[in-house]
């Protein structure tokens, strides 16, 4: 299977790593916008320009998609998947559905698949959350995030006058984890679900009471929640802070039986020492399946939901039969 | 949707009980070997023989096979499967292709759809050690069982000579589990993964202490594990181990990355009350499939790997999209 990376940043170098993992797989190049003179790839693939995509379009069976939700997605997924079978990681979920749409008309006049918004959330959560709730149609879902860093909180604490760099951990609150995990249905908001762990490196003389403050106190984002400020240096943010680990849990308590008598818990947790690189993981697990329906002739957008598990396996049918059942 | 249950014990009346959580499921009738006369069913349903059952051939969408999988399956589904459209919970995993391959092709011949192996384990657990698997490939599953009944131990120390009655739990060794969560990827035998504790009710003036050491010793089923052996009264085995709980813990730790230096654990753990309502949901949920796949003209044995979770639900892919990605 011939793979096309389109972006090269932290989630593309996963691509790029992940595809050795996987012997199916070939990289055929890293397509990125900067120049390619510039651009050094981890695992030795060679680079072009974004500008000349469409000269590779016999060359590749699935190209995927690295750029982020915000800006990049939206116009490049849609654009993309009129000439090539695409995967990509759109992230923000309340904009899925008309992603999903503009996506899907675009794949279906080139004749081609689509997959959008893999990853681990939307993507394995997602997909948990739906075996949990046709297994326990009665019952109540909860998601944890973290420990993990989370890329927005960061940037909106490098946004406060004074602040030079600062990494935020989202911690799910162990209390009501615990309180879950034991088969518990309380109802609880984001903040009592979670706490804020910043680590913030300021500017010599700034007024770090002041920039406590302005974190602990900044609507939607921390106002809400149990919010620690811990001010390092520079030198001590690289050292102990540079990961991108995430992670999270996803539980659905529900209720069996003529009289609702029974209780189960069903418990899904990813814990991640990389966030791009899993997420990346995912990704190229995906594109073996878009290859897949791409031969069946089922062409349009999907999602993680509309794919069966035995298309994301190398192994054949029989295989995974006797292996994994 | 039109579901029949054919053998109603334990599992019978768990998809019957389910059925109630679903809508869009109506129950037309419990099919049994024994005398209808004799049955009383827990959620009302009427009672026929299951002589009859061809009887109903255009009244059933889907027929809900809850026979046990070492004499009745084997037989039951291969000759049901070419009438009816069927799910089973066919659990002898070293026999599932063989199994597989005889349910295929009476299916086929009758143009219908029969899902094969729904439940847990086989079931929820192969599909996340299918997820597992295709997202971090270079990496080492775990399966841990418990706490739960296990009927083949409980059984195997009821023959034992002087046993009036036995329950026995397999329960995971918590420092075996606690190092695998923790991502460390040991050896370990079944043994090493899981302790067993046994609940006896002997006769009166029977030899407790060769009891005990009858059960220690017995080869496959104890002689390799941590066995503890309890002797109560019939009164305190049926207020205290009447339940039939269990559950378990697939783990998967994987690695990522160029040099492979970043980690990663999947978890899936289930905790349930009662195995065979839990099992007998999850059947339900997979009878929605298949009523589906039938509709696409899509014949032949299925399994859980075989179907997209979009299939279990009764919402729209729009709804799911919109609500679980």
């Amino acid at each position: 299977m011939k793979i096309g990376i389109y972006g090269y940043g932290n989630l593309g170098r996963g691509v790029e790593s992940a595809a050795k993992y996987n012997s199916d797989m070939e990289i055929v190049g890293v397509f990125t916008r900067r120049d390619p003179a510039t651009v050094k790839t981890v695992g030795g693939s060679p680079v072009y320009s974004a500008n000349d995509i469409l000269s590779f379009k016999d060359e590749i069976d699935v190209l995927i998609l690295c750029g982020g939700s915000a800006t990049d997605l939206p116009e490049m997924t849609p654009k993309l998947a009129r000439d090539f079978n695409v995967v990509d990681s759109f992230d923000t979920h309340a904009r899925i559905p008309e992603h999903f749409s503009e996506v899907d008309r675009s794949a279906k006049e080139g004749s081609h698949v689509a997959l959008i918004s893999a990853g681990w959330d939307p993507g394995l959560f997602s997909i948990a959350r739906a075996y949990a709730s046709a297994a326990l149609p009665c019952g109540k879902d909860y998601t944890f995030w973290g420990k993990g860093i989370s890329q927005g909180h960061s940037d909106a604490i490098r946004r406060i006058p004074g602040v030079l760099d600062a990494r935020q951990y989202t911690i799910p609150v162990e209390a009501a984890l615990s309180a879950v995990r034991d088969g518990n249905t309380p109802e609880l908001t984001t903040g009592e679900k979670h706490r804020r762990d910043c680590y913030v490196v300021a500017e010599q003389g700034a007024d770090t009471a002041l920039i406590e403050k302005q974190i602990k106190t900044m609507p939607n984002y921390f106002a809400d929640y149990d919010t620690t400020v811990n001010f390092i240096t520079k030198e001590e943010l690289i050292r102990d802070h540079s990961g991108m680990p995430h992670g999270g849990t996803v539980i659905r308590n529900g209720k069996t039986g003529i009289d609702g008598g029974n209780s189960h818990t069903f418990e899904f947790t990813l814990k991640l020492d990389s966030n791009p690189e899993f997420t990346a993981s995912v990704m190229v697990a995906y594109a073996r399946a878009v290859a897949r329906i791409f031969c069946r002739g089922d062409y349009g957008a999907k999602t993680v939901l509309d794919v069966a598990p035995t298309d994301l396996s190398p192994l054949s049918p029989d295989k995974l039969r006797e292996s994994l059942l």
